[in-house]
């Protein structure tokens, strides 16, 4: 049985959706930590449906870091913090893994501080799963380093690369360098140099420079690139598509016909919105840390935490924290 | 009466739609100097309808520089390229501005070699509109410079600010910095230092940091960025909506009520793929050299073609050029 630790706490409509995703995900295989204030807790747990309940334990945690609170600061001044706890639970043995929507940088920060970095490597890395049509793509780093040199995204493609095995089971996995040019010569001297070393490892699938248009055309099966590229990629991406099919929907609210048309689309156009969420795949995950670690979208409802902790349970049930060890100590 | 040189040769689907986009655009008011070779521009004419062809003149010119041709080498071993000589026909005061769809760091070699750039100036940047619902926003540097310091994005930003007054007749426009997050204290050491510099200066309405999710949401009027993040935040953006479009489309011609739910909505989706098609607005601006210089989509058709003149036109109406000199002037 996979045990993993929750922070009931974190994101926008914790403790209740938190809570409530809990208990669809908790079953014979997986049981959940929550991790918080326990009267807020028991009273959304008194909420729950279904047979989960009997898999889920109760972690009274006094503190909560909040969205706005600076993360270091945070973490050494809220030691009993939800989301603290969480991660201590792992180092302490007791959880698999920590998942929270709370706090990002908090949450980073906290790992570092009580889980630590794998030995021998330099930087951990935020690594999600994009929703990109055909097949989901494994895009590294999503803002955990905003200043990088060329050996930490050697680091980033080593770590992703056995993500992609163990979670996606994506077989030999290629690897894409974000650029402003397909040529090896295109980009900047980051990218030069982060090129040149991808290349010179035979260990690594390495597909060579993709461009902006091709992160999400599953041109390669993982993106690499730094934690402020990444990060403004991210959120772009997101704002674009929710953009795109809010015009959607007002295109079929206009005319009779159009009104209609629209009625007539709906359930395609809402599975095909579903299909591009991000919130249905479930967080991101800090790489490099030893244990782990899942971050949450802080507007994430029960479906997205439950889908979180699936996609946890997972990665403890194929030791994606050995195997990235095993590789990092290779490096 | 404004007179642009626009390249014939340079695109995807040179010269035939831009001959055609230039018949388009051309009139009592605006004389459109085609530059390429004659003989193939000549032929395309022929197909143009209207009375545009009063208001072109054809400049001939033997050479075309490729997509594939390294920049700088290109632009001076091919001194009679078609590329070159519109650079070269604004340099000589013969046209007001230089248009071209053909191989963009060819275009930004050839304005750097014959234009120059402005006095006082470190940092050309390569400024672009994108569609953005509601109202359109100023985008800078979309790829130029893949490498910069703080105060070249500081030059950007007061060029664009110039550009948003002039070309989109925006009052005041608002200024926000690309980071990975809204606080001053958010992002790598280039956005804190530039954020810094900015919100010191009193001629530019610096609203602060916007994040990738603010780029399309008109929460300002220009957004500044290097020409790394630029560059692939554009094709991102550009990606993704057709993607997203391409799969509304598939929505609409599955089962037989959503075929007729597809056939009501079209008009409606076909307008909205319009606004949201960056090929629509006219290309991008390479401002901080010495005369109006605009890159194009490599696949412009026609209609783009000419809506990218039209732009421009209004650009050395509004004297772009003497403005964007008076600024850099007085930093």
């Amino acid at each position: 049985m996979v045990v993993l630790a929750l922070d009931a706490m974190g994101g926008d409509f914790a403790p209740e959706e938190v809570v409530l995703g809990a208990a669809v995900a908790a079953g014979p295989s997986l049981k959940v930590q929550l991790v918080g204030r326990r009267a807020g807790i028991e009273e959304a747990l008194a909420g729950a449906k279904g047979s989960g309940r009997d898999f889920i334990e109760v972690i009274d945690a006094p503190d909560v870091i909040g969205f706005d609170e600076e993360p270091v600061k945070a973490v050494r001044l809220k030691g009993g913090s939800s989301l603290v706890t969480a991660c201590r639970l792992v180092a302490e043995g007791r959880a698999s893994g920590a998942v929270s929507a709370g706090n990002t940088g908090a949450m980073l920060a906290a790992a570092l501080i009580h889980l630590g970095r794998m030995k021998g490597l330099k930087r951990p890395g935020l690594c999600t799963v994009l929703p990109t049509p055909g097949k989901p793509t494994v895009f590294i780093d999503v803002g955990a380093n905003s200043e990088v040199r060329p050996l930490h995204l050697l680091e980033f493609a080593n770590m992703a690369s056995i993500f992609a095995e163990n979670v996606l089971e994506r077989a030999n996995p290629s690897i894409g360098l974000v650029s402003i040019g397909e040529e090896s010569v295109k980009g900047n001297e980051l990218v030069l140099e982060a090129h040149r070393l991808m290349a010179s490892q035979p260990q690594l699938n390495f597909y060579g420079n993709v461009e902006g248009r091709d992160i999400i055309r599953n041109v390669v099966d993982v993106v690499v690139t730094d934690g402020f590229t990444g990060n403004v990629c991210l959120k772009l991406m997101e704002s674009t598509s929710s953009l795109i099919v809010e015009e959607v929907k007002k295109a079929a609210t206009g005319s009779v016909p159009a009104r209609i048309g629209g009625a007539l689309l709906k359930r395609r156009l809402s599975n095909f919105k579903k299909s591009i969420d991000a919130k249905e795949i479930g967080g991101a995950y800090l790489l490099g840390v030893r244990g782990l670690v899942v971050v949450c979208h802080g507007n994430s409802g029960r479906r997205a935490i439950a889908s979180a902790l699936g996609y946890a349970a997972r990665a403890v049930q194929q030791d994606l924290v050995g195997s990235l060890g095993e590789r990092v100590a290779s490096l």
